[in-house]
């Protein structure tokens, strides 16, 4: 079964195609340019150097935020596309989940902590730990300080483990508490869509239209809107 | 600075292209097409979709071996025809060194383990601690069988980090001497060029005509040669 999958919900944005659930191919940018720009000219040209025709295709996978407004519409958007045009179905799947398959590498028992930047001083986080090689989520996603996180890090006594692009700034904060944490290399460092393929396996995929974004938060357009009508 | 790096040593294939240091791009293949055919389109089209010309690109760095003498051929040419018809220099780096860089995310103190099938039950391997956020070298690239390599791992008592396609079979081989080790997760478990890209930071490239690949090894046909002369 052939997973094609799309990550493009921060700065990073990645494209993975995966076999039976093993990494066929997987293609990932960093360089500022925008995703409108970049996603679909990736998926293209991955699937062609890999000689599989979107036809081959079982499921599309994408992830559905937390994250940029703009970078999740690209990429559900995408997904909806891609879906539509050739009747597959497709699957949205947490951000924050897909990012704690990166945690794989981590020792035993160590805690995996996504930590998104959030804009207007949060993050977007929720926490993991793996049992029999999955990362079993220990709370839902949500948006908090980076003071109330590392709080509730504490509490764990463990290992961590930070992904994202507030791990390192959250890696600084459990430093000055003397708290043990490790880093991912820069490329298992920000978001991946192999961890979005991985996130999909165990789930019921659905149509196109049913596709989502989850937010978490209103986007600045509806807050405002929100002030101006109080 | 842009370094544009490939890594086609074994069965999985892969280019990158870093800027100071930091991943712009990477794209990764392990389909089981050959390299001849996916190596220089994944060049073409990462540098086309981060709209980085080969112009600009200042080092050309690759992974010379050990490895597939197919595969080291293949990237070290490939390498060496981008190096001399754009006139930039060019620098080869082991391809267990690369490997290495991926141990960034080990607990500290833990001993970074590249092993690569190398067959006539060989590996080829090398030991890695990491020191001030590189890895350093503990011993040079050699071809060992599998029971001499665990036998010396054992000595050093360390958590160990497991990287490539023999890591499997040696992460199996410790548990059975209840010896602890760690595996990355798929994108890093096998050879990366972004891990040629950081491996080459620290050394001074030469020209496209002073390359050469390192095979550790005497090639079949030249085993074979040998036989029959004497």
């Amino acid at each position: 079964m052939f997973v094609l999958a799309l990550e493009s919900t921060a700065k990073s944005a990645s494209v993975a195609l995966c076999r039976d659930g093993e990494l066929i191919c997987q293609y990932y940018q960093n360089s500022g340019l925008t995703h409108s720009r970049t996603l679909l000219p990736m998926v293209r040209d991955m699937l062609k150097n890999s000689e599989v025709s979107l036809d081959e295709v079982d499921l599309i996978a994408v992830a559905i935020g937390p994250g940029s407004f703009t970078g999740v519409r690209i990429g559900v958007s995408a997904a909806k596309g891609l879906a539509w045009a050739k009747d597959k179905p497709v699957l949205g799947v947490s951000t924050l989940e897909a990012m704690a398959w990166h945690g794989m590498a981590a020792p035993e028992g160590a805690l995996i902590c996504p930590v998104m930047d959030a804009r207007r001083n949060q993050v977007y986080n929720a926490l993991f730990e793996f049992v029999d090689g999955k990362p079993r989520r220990l709370c839902a996603d949500r948006a908090v300080s980076m003071d109330d996180l590392v709080d509730e890090i504490k509490k764990y006594e463990k290992m961590n483990f930070l992904i994202g692009d507030g791990a390192k700034l959250c890696y600084n904060y459990l430093k000055k508490f003397e708290l043990s944490a490790l880093l991912p290399p820069e490329p298992m460092l920000y978001q991946s869509a192999w961890g979005v393929a991985m996130a999909s396996l165990d789930k019921q995929p659905g149509a196109a239209g049913e596709l989502l974004p989850k937010y978490l938060r209103l986007s600045q357009a509806e807050r405002e809107r929100q002030e101006r009508m109080k």
